[in-house]
């Protein structure tokens, strides 16, 4: 059952960071991708039948160069580096970050679903950390939706045998490889990822709609990956 | 002779609107791309050599209803509506797309060079406009660059002649075709035409850049298209 409202407005993201969960990672890139409802209910096809990025879809995408280094994994599969983010002159995940994505997040109706794939074990739990580090939150009546338990769920809900499915990839390569039969484009930009989250919630839209409104969870339950290292202030 | 700083970050823009200048148009779709100087003098390249958006690159696209309706054409050829905006529950130009704007911009390293092509003519007095009708402004040394005349002018200064020059179109597409031989993706879409508009860019970078430190305007100067319509006011 739905410990929350009916979301108006699906807002997909994907977070690049410096290394995986266990190094307590900060966030190097963020995009988001906002989706009304009604584009999701009646997804726009190309000739072949398959569905298209929605015209109306509002975007955000920022960098930024993190406190701590990147691990070599975590730079050589992102394209980022400290030293590439500080020769553009990127700041950290800081006040001017949150502004923005509080201003961008205003301009859609409400509520919003958050959207990440893998979400509630990295994207959801390293944005919660960056957030509280900074003494600030999201919209009270915000809900989030994990594509990869819900995909899973999805597929074991149609009776697909559980030896199957052990054998079907949920990686969102894997998914967008077995739903559009093609590779995905620029795998680890965070707009890469969240273009390729995009098409593939849109393969299965109404399945994961009804989901989303059966089964996404309060952003107010989502904790921090770790406690933050400074103590909450937020920039004026 | 320059009258303003040379820029930092360069900001590549296009804006969607419900019609020309003459019928005193709204805004409907903003898009900018924010390209540190660095990536400008070193563009990536893929193996054929042609230049790729740089790995580092903020974006901001916003849809928003006008109040007045689109014209049949201006409809037609950017595939908005004010019944599509209106259905996914878009407000018009306000407070918040003027806060998105400025906490994203905030984002930069200033200096600040916005960039559009046609941008004298079109979207530089359309975004005047509507932030004079919101009372707001941007960062006072914000400077501004029109790709447009930038290209004829250094055309010309080749000592390409007249005649042959009178023969060269300068609209996005044409350039993009003389410049990577294929045609742009996704022509007026606000997102679509500010990646086209970022290749030409890095094809001619170097002189590109020489143009802006010399010819770059005062973004001070940007008279607004039209009399805004209502009086001043910023929504808190």
């Amino acid at each position: 059952m739905s410990e929350a409202p009916r979301a108006e407005t699906f807002v997909f993201l994907d977070l690049e960071a410096t290394g995986l969960p266990s190094m307590e990672p900060e966030i190097a890139e963020i995009s988001l991708f906002a989706v009304h409802r009604s584009s999701l209910e009646n997804p726009e096809r190309d000739e072949s039948g398959a569905p298209v990025l929605p015209r109306i879809l509002d975007k955000l995408t920022l960098c930024m160069c993190p406190e701590r280094p990147f691990t070599a994994k975590a730079s050589e599969i992102t394209g980022l580096s400290s030293e590439g983010l500080l020769r553009c002159r990127k700041a950290s995940f800081d006040g001017a970050v949150v502004r923005t994505l509080q201003a961008f997040l205003s301009r859609q109706a409400g509520p919003i679903c958050l959207v990440a794939h893998n979400g509630f074990d990295y994207d959801f739990p390293l944005l919660c950390m960056e957030l509280q580090r900074l003494g600030t939150h999201l919209p009270q009546d915000t809900i989030c939706l994990d594509t990869l338990p819900a995909l899973r769920g999805l597929d074991r809900a149609h009776g697909h045998g559980t030896r199957a499915q052990g054998h079907k990839g949920y990686s969102l390569g894997s998914l967008f490889h077995r739903y559009f039969q093609a590779e995905p484009s620029a795998a680890h930009s965070a707009e890469g990822d969240v273009h390729t989250l995009l098409l593939i919630f849109l393969h299965r839209a109404a399945e994961l709609l009804a989901w989303a409104d059966k089964q996404a969870r309060s952003w107010a339950h989502v904790e921090p990956m770790y406690l933050p290292p400074d103590a909450p202030h937020l920039e004026a």
